[in-house]
């Protein structure tokens, strides 16, 4: 039997063993969507922490429910593992690792290259490889495929196949999780796509196939660079609406009584998360490759990169008006995670603001219901503080950074004396004159 | 009994006045819709061509039902006249006029300012003006009231009212015309406001209040910058994604397939219309005002700017492949209509494509089923030609630059020699290599 029909044949009768490289956000996900669906799946990762708790049946993603997550690990179908020369083991290996940029917003390969060179060293003839991770085009037939090769001696389309295939994971989102998600495939050659669709088939209920794995590469980058331009956009437009006193909100929310042709976007004090900031610039990376200069990209970055420095002067000059200096003002920010009502503070635009108006002498504090500490980038670790009422009337400014939905904001409003709003948190309550100033 | 209740009993009971100042694209639907509601249109119009017709009950207007205006005009609900004197015999008037930009993009405001004349020499006391030309933010509290007031002598908000309520005409939209499209109506005060709303009403489904002329006048300029700014993000990637060898349109596909976050705009030669490609220039134009430079306008204005000399390239280096230059070549573009199924050549990217390469020394040909002939901004006359066999078949080179829906692209597939696809026409059909270049 032929490697082909051998691994279509497992994934047909459910004996195929898939490991899934990573176990964050989209890994263990993805894990515990084909543990599921009866398949075993092997976890590797790095983190022995991460390993211990799923090996010892205990979630530490919000996306997944507990009771899922019980079930499959309970059950064995999913374990996890720092071993990896334990990869020999699977007949499909996916890769759900970080792709960072470093501080120079160049792309940080170091994650995909160690994943594929523990598996060039390990993995049996006949393997399946699957990328997730968002990554510019040409990263699977120019990056992973040469180190594989390098590192197992065989050769791609005959001895093992590549396929890319972007995580979707939207976290928080409580319709579209991992399962009912729609998920584009870009598999290298005929061989390797049939073996992605089979496999992927089992854990995800639609998949969109594509023709290759730079078009799959694309589409993500796609799909997060015209998130980035149009918050770009909205954010330029809403300095500019504010200058002429106009409420970029109340001009959103008519432009979305257009019944076709528009989509909304929301202003805010920058761009958090760990895919829309950071993608749409592995594009203009490997776009200087080509000679190609990513304007929109550009422009759409310099926005989102003065952003923070832009709340901070909105700040000052708030502060300013009750005759007071940014030196020593008591200001309280609250939400510091980069979306409301999730728990996840990474690349969140408030850390930026906070870091700069502590910088400037401010006497920074933070609340959030959902993250009780957090670590900037400079590894200043803040805790988070009460929503008191002593808290709130001894703020010199509230700056509002997150919309969670559990905020009473008719309290808060209440009890602070001079509030920045940079989420359109306040409205269809009392607003002082000269009280709240929005972006 | 006040002008304000005088003018609300009207609307009331029907017997309203409403005149329309241009009878285009936009006023000539308007004034359709008012009088079908049995409100007496009169419509204002400097072209006697236009008027004459309207009073001879020829529809010259393709989004309206001749049904529908040959029962307005024949009835006598609809009339039209050459004479703004009678501007008097109105209790309520609504300007359509055009708002270009010069050839140094600046706003022409010259056929508001002229409406806003004969407005305040004519109209009676009492009067309700509103403007639904596309303009810059203040267009109404700053340009047009000034002018009213100085030429009438009487008082905004108290001797006439003031509303901007911007149009929403989508050419050609087969479900949403003027009447079930939403409305978005800033009055400048509450009067005025009272008024706009309960006079919109007789006319229009469904009206969304805002708090004033200038969030209305951001209101459309948000919606067609959203689509400049989107379109140019796509024709920017698809330029890069030629050179890495990705389908764009693949791409687009794939990514509508994610349910949520995201709207597909498609690439093309540029844009064109009498809106997306204008719009934006006038927020430009009025930011420059307050020191501010709009960086998205600005790259999508240049990225949008050098397309038709890309897609010259474009042609140029398909003909290359095939050992001709463009001098003296036959060039026959497919399309010159700005968007498929429409007979509107207006700012059409096409035709700047045409000129680019007929400059070169190209024999330049086109077919539109739409459009007879068309004059560029140069005061060239191309004439259309048939798309027969040996048209298609004596052409060194077709290029499909309007997606028409009524095209046979198979036939000029298989007579064409050599195809530059800018609107991915050519799919699910046999191609052979070295035939079709895409964008």
């Amino acid at each position: 039997m032929s490697d082909f029909d051998s691994i279509m044949g497992k994934i047909a009768n459910d004996s195929v063993r898939v490991g899934i490289m990573g176990l964050g956000y989209v890994g263990l996900p993805l894990a515990v969507a084909f543990a599921k669906k009866n398949i075993q799946v092997l976890g590797f990762e790095k983190s022995a922490t991460k390993a211990g708790a799923v090996n010892a049946c205990k979630n530490y993603i919000g996306d997944i429910k507990d009771e899922d997550f019980i079930a499959v690990t309970g059950s064995g179908k999913l374990s996890a593992t720092t071993d990896f020369s334990r990869i020999g083991e699977c007949d499909a290996l996916i890769i759900a690792v970080p792709t960072p940029l470093d501080k120079f917003k160049k792309p940080d390969m170091s994650y995909i290259a160690a994943s594929c060179e523990a598996i060039g060293k390990h993995m049996k003839k006949g393997s399946f490889i699957a990328l997730e991770s968002t990554t510019y085009p040409t990263t699977t037939e120019d990056f992973m495929k040469p180190i594989i090769e390098r590192e197992s001696g065989m050769r791609e389309g005959s001895d093992f196949w590549l396929c890319f295939s972007p995580e979707r994971v939207d976290p928080g989102n409580k319709e579209y999780k991992t399962g009912n998600t729609p998920k584009v495939v870009g598999g290298l050659g005929k061989e390797a796509q049939a073996i992605a669709m089979a496999l992927y088939g089992k854990a995800i209920e639609k998949l969109y196939p594509v023709s290759s794995p730079r078009a799959a590469e694309m589409v993500k980058i796609l799909e997060n660079t015209y998130r980035l331009v149009n918050i770009s956009l909205i954010n330029e437009l809403a300095l500019l609406a504010g200058k002429m006193d106009i409420n970029i909100w109340e001009v959103i929310e008519a432009a979305k009584s257009k019944p076709y042709g528009f989509q909304a976007f929301y202003p805010g004090p920058g761009i958090g998360g760990h895919c829309i900031p950071l993608d749409p610039f592995y594009l203009e990376y490997i776009a200087k490759g080509f000679n190609f200069d990513l304007t929109m990209i550009n422009a759409a970055g310099n926005i989102n990169n003065l952003m923070p420095y832009r709340m901070m002067n909105k700040i000052a000059f708030a502060l300013n008006r009750h005759k007071k200096p940014l030196n020593g003002s008591k200001i309280l920010f609250i939400g510091v995670a980069y979306k409301p009502d999730i728990d996840d503070a990474r690349e969140s635009p408030a850390l930026l603001v906070m870091e700069q108006v502590a910088r400037k002498g401010a006497v920074v504090s933070y609340h959030d219901p959902y993250i009780p500490q957090v670590i900037d980038e400079h590894g200043n670790r803040w805790e988070a503080v009460e929503l008191s009422d002593q808290n709130l009337a001894e703020s010199d400014c509230v700056v509002f950074t997150t919309n969670h939905s559990s905020l009473d904001i008719d309290r808060i409003v209440n009890r602070a004396r001079l509030i920045v709003d940079t989420r359109n948190a306040v409205k269809g309550v009392h607003i002082e004159d000269g009280k709240v100033y929005k972006l």
